[in-house]
């Protein structure tokens, strides 16, 4: 274990799989220990540019589809990858909701996330995250060095577009699956909206049972980004077709990457 | 000059430039001939995948985004691209519009596109890309054994979306910057938007000043496709990105190369 010096940072030792070493970390919090996950090239050195992965509704910190695009990340591009468990996600989970069906865990999900604790849902959440890159940072193969990118669909956009708004260390950033609803008492969603002035692709699935469509485009509408561009696709909400991962891979490579960007092919 | 046997095709000798040659073409139709270029890959013989260019408004066959995406399809797949002088365009221009401003010339578009002579308009168009589509599978270099692709915008989809929903030799067709809009007699769209079931890359310019956004979005949820994507970006008419070029060569090099399709990178 490797506890840092400023930060109460403490990581376990990793193991590495096809040139990517993963890590599990906690980064301490007021409320709660936050656990995570980093990925780095194998035996990295020196500051790189990191992407931060907030999972959905329901899911954690090792989801499928987070692991894939933190591990293409790392090995095409030598960037690094973190992930967290969200508030009342993965290890954070509550024991009464260890036994609960998915369908139960939706259902008040919903009520967290839209009920009258949904500004220190919030403020916990951007809290965790900001901690989170304080900690990060403070690594030898992380550094403050290296832009950052955020990525989160659905949940991870609940909570990424606040802190994305508010964090000026993010550069580029991945949302969608999530809308602006007055009537769910989002009605400061407009003006965080447009404070996201980073480049960004935005994902909306056409058949959403979860997010009605015309509020995804609404929230797509108010983002601050001269540089933002929607994808969509027919489909329910977790119906993502697996080619939206190369789209994001090409997001934060362009964007993210040190250097300049490389002259179009003809 | 080469003429063939049963179709009233003719060819020039053409240029080759970085392993690209290109052909100037006409192919005879009733009203008027046909003036087209066709790129293939120096030398080639046998059949092969072939991407057929519909250009907008004011444009002619050589407009430098079809050009760009042309040579790329066939320098980096091997695939013949086409394009046509759409009615009233390149070579076609009627003698008094030589002089017109473009602000002129695209008044006169509007009412031909939208006026009384609107469906015989449509008519001619999807008519010259029949035939063309005919006499160019006629060549040996380019044949009738591989999948044929559609990319229009704006006016190319205009006449596009007609021309892939009753042609079943297009498998694959990049189409948008246009819409469905019932007061400006397109009654007949919607049904023409279910038979295009083929998968396509539809493209919205987000602020765009010639097609309300709300009958962009309206076709595309229009489309018959089960496999169909939108892609959107701030800015106005003419102003999508470069980068879009890149989409749609993946586009069709995913949906007409010949094999399986590769396996995706994690």
């Amino acid at each position: 274990m490797t506890e840092t010096a400023d930060t109460a940072l403490v990581l376990d030792e990793g193991r590495t799989e096809r040139d990517v070493t993963e890590r599990r970390f906690t980064v301490d919090r007021p409320a709660e220990p936050v656990p995570g996950i980093l990925w780095t090239p194998e035996g990295a050195t020196g500051p790189r540019p990191l992407v931060l992965f907030g999972h959905g509704g329901t899911q954690g910190k090792r989801a499928v589809n987070i692991l894939a695009l933190a591990r293409r990340m790392v090995r095409h591009h030598g960037f690094a990858a973190a992930a967290i468990d969200q508030p009342f996600h993965g290890d954070r989970r509550p024991d009464d909701e260890r036994t609960m069906s998915v369908e139960e865990r939706r259902e008040r999900l919903g009520r967290r996330m839209f009920g009258r604790d949904r500004a220190a849902v919030v403020d916990q959440a951007v809290g965790d995250w900001t901690a989170v890159l304080d900690a990060l940072q403070g690594l030898d193969d992380v550094g403050t060095a290296g832009p950052v990118g955020y990525w989160g669909l659905s949940m991870g956009s609940h909570f990424g577009v606040p802190f994305v708004a508010g964090e000026p260390r993010i550069a580029a950033a991945v949302l969608g699956l999530f809308g602006w609803s007055p009537t769910r008492g989002q009605e400061g969603l407009d003006d965080l909206a447009r404070h996201v002035t980073v480049p960004v692709l935005f994902l909306v699935q056409w058949d959403d049972e979860i997010v009605a469509r015309d509020s995804a485009l609404q929230l797509f509408d108010l983002l601050g980004s001269a540089d933002k561009t929607l994808h969509a696709h027919p489909g329910r909400h977790v119906e993502v077709p697996r080619d939206e991962n190369d789209a994001a891979e090409a997001h934060f490579a362009r964007h993210l990457s040190p250097g300049p960007t490389p002259a179009q092919g003809t």
